[in-house]
């Protein structure tokens, strides 16, 4: 077992009408001027962000809003942000939304706090070293934005999406009633479950040694999110499964699942070059594309690790180690697909030359090598690009 | 699922070598004038007393110690640290050894702040509303105080050992380095086992509906414990086991098994009451006996939980729901017996006819129910405590 650090100091409400207590959680705090970003109009629509402003009023707390955040947020928005905090003082940021609202609050909180531009925590150029306090409301159950502490953004103007990890990231507190999910539509609710699926997932398969205290807790989850998933696709108000969903879409990605072997994450840099350079891709979508794709390019290298992986998650009873990698990859593409997932990179209009270009982009101009099992460079990563169509 | 809070701040430091950085770590945070409790000779025989001492001068740390912890810690040496803590002015307090440390610690971390006397806490007197930080250096794997909300403390005048429960018992950080309980005795290291797996039992035991994604969580992590509690009795050096056991006990106790369906901790209660009376009896070792009579005197009550509980846990096949929990009842006896724990009240020094005074502590004096699957009143704790010769 490696060395490891382990902070998760995030406050979480977790339940039915949770969200009503936001102005009383953020005076306790001390707080009475805050950003409140979010996304189009869902949250008007749903009542939510009547709810919210009733809540933040009853208890006095001036809210300056910031609508409008993206799906994959946009630098440019956060920059916006940033300035607006600034100009109005504001204490705090509260996220009322999914991971693009979370992440792009958790930018701009970064920003606040940084003479220089935020598009330097992505790639390296700045660490963070202070953010405002951030807090959320969840609507979507994916990214786990909520407990994590990552967050992603794109620049457009250089077809870039990139990360940026940091305990400055870790939300102060997080609202999540799995009721404000009931609304999100099936192909949304299926993107969330590849998304927390493949969080657990990456970290499992790292280059380091097997951790049984967290294969353990991580394979039980992993069983659990492809149950529930089901069911919520089935019948979306169906409250212990949103409930599931969301509490493990946290656990996926606050780190309990890497304890002790670390996590790569390499899919989802493989995944980020497509959504960074297609917009209109989900990114869920775009992982139940490519996850499987990466398993079946990779297996052999470590059959054990992967073959133990689906006959504990995937049920496979197979005893020979490669076959049983085998039906796992399929079961786990059929899986996906069951929950109304696309298989092939062309399903979300991503054509097969752009194979060149999303490979260099996730090596970063031919100059970084992805490491998880194997070795993947610039020709690896094209090749398992070409292989999803 | 029930609605639940998760607020689990404790930064942790887990791997090799880590608590030689407590003087680092202590000085990030700025404080400079400590209190160190730690509890008789064996930090200092280990050498482990120095490397702390030298670490904490490093950084220019002033250190005021209170070594002395006894097992089971006492209301009359938490009064004497608060006191001092006090006059001296600390601004935090170092816990160096295991569960009675630490939580004696806390005891004094609420003490400093609270002008009454701390056994109110204990008693609902009183609910904490500040603390002094505390940080620690974890040399046993049981208790889980290292991340728990939880404390208890024994006041031998008046033959009680009672808890506190409350979010400023949380530690501010946890050194966890699993090489530091490799001296830990066999029998020790078995009353570690029982107690942390008994941690994540009793939460599975509540009297809520299941939750699937918590009852998975907590079924691998008592896989892992049972193997890795084998393991570390035969081989007390193996890493592996005994970081698993250190990882184990952190998370057995730090609400993760209980989200969504609370937790009882009843047999903690019958096991406080022993202990409680019997000073000599280590906590590990009373829950050993008294959770296998627990189980046998009330699983008719719910043989599908207990048996689902069995198969899972302890890999019982069969089918029949009843056989199932006694087979599994006997095979988590046989378990604790391999470790080398006690299997009746006698052999750990507790007379039969004292059956009656146990089960009168731990009724308060016949006014309290413990409910959990079966409500057990004055007459159900004294025929279980019989039930254990």
């Amino acid at each position: 077992m490696l060395n490891f650090n382990f902070h998760t100091p995030t406050a979480v409400y977790f339940g039915k009408d949770t969200h009503l207590q936001v102005g009383k959680i953020i005076s306790e705090y001390g707080y009475n001027k805050i950003m409140m970003q979010y996304g189009k109009q869902s949250i008007k629509k749903s009542g939510l962000y009547d709810q919210v402003i009733a809540s933040l009023k009853e208890y006095n707390i001036q809210v300056i809003e910031m609508g409008g955040v993206e799906p994959n947020p946009k630098l440019q928005f956060v920059n916006q942000a940033i300035k607006v905090a600034r100009e109005q003082k504001v204490q705090m940021i509260l996220a009322v939304g999914g991971g693009s609202v979370i992440d792009s609050s958790k930018f701009t909180a970064l920003g606040v706090k940084y003479d220089g531009n935020v598009w330097d925590f992505t790639c390296g150029k700045a660490v963070p070293q202070d953010a405002l306090p951030v807090g959320c409301i969840l609507t979507h159950s994916a990214a786990g934005s909520e407990m994590s502490n990552s967050a992603v953004l794109s620049d457009l103007t250089i077809s870039k999406k990139k990360g940026c990890g940091s305990q400055f990231n870790r939300c102060k507190f997080a609202i999540l009633n799995p009721e404000l999910t009931y609304s999100v539509s099936k192909y949304q609710t299926a993107c969330g479950v590849v998304d927390m699926m493949t969080h657990t997932m990456e970290r499992y398969f790292t280059p380091q040694p097997p951790v049984e205290i967290t294969d353990g807790i991580a394979e039980s989850l992993l069983r659990t999110i492809i149950s529930a998933g089901k069911i919520a696709i089935e019948n979306p108000t169906d409250y212990e499964a949103r409930a599931t969903l969301m509490w493990a879409s946290s656990l996926s990605h606050n780190n309990l699942t890497d304890c002790g072997r670390g996590g790569s994450l390499i899919v989802h840099q493989l995944e980020h070059a497509v959504s960074g350079e297609f917009d209109s891709v989900a990114h869920g979508a775009g992982l139940a594309v490519l996850y499987p794709a990466w398993a079946k390019y990779v297996y052999k290298a470590n059959p054990k690790r992967f073959s133990r992986f689906f006959r504990n998650v995937f049920g496979i009873t197979e005893q020979d180690d490669m076959i049983a990698c085998e039906k796992g990859i399929k079961a786990m593409s059929e899986y996906f697909i069951s929950l109304g997932m696309p298989s092939k990179l062309s399903d979300l209009g991503v054509p097969k030359e752009k194979a060149e270009r999303l490979a260099d982009l996730c090596t970063n101009g031919k100059t970084r090598i992805l490491d998880s099992q194997m070795k993947l460079g610039f020709n690896e990563c094209k090749e398992i690009f070409e292989s999803c169509y």
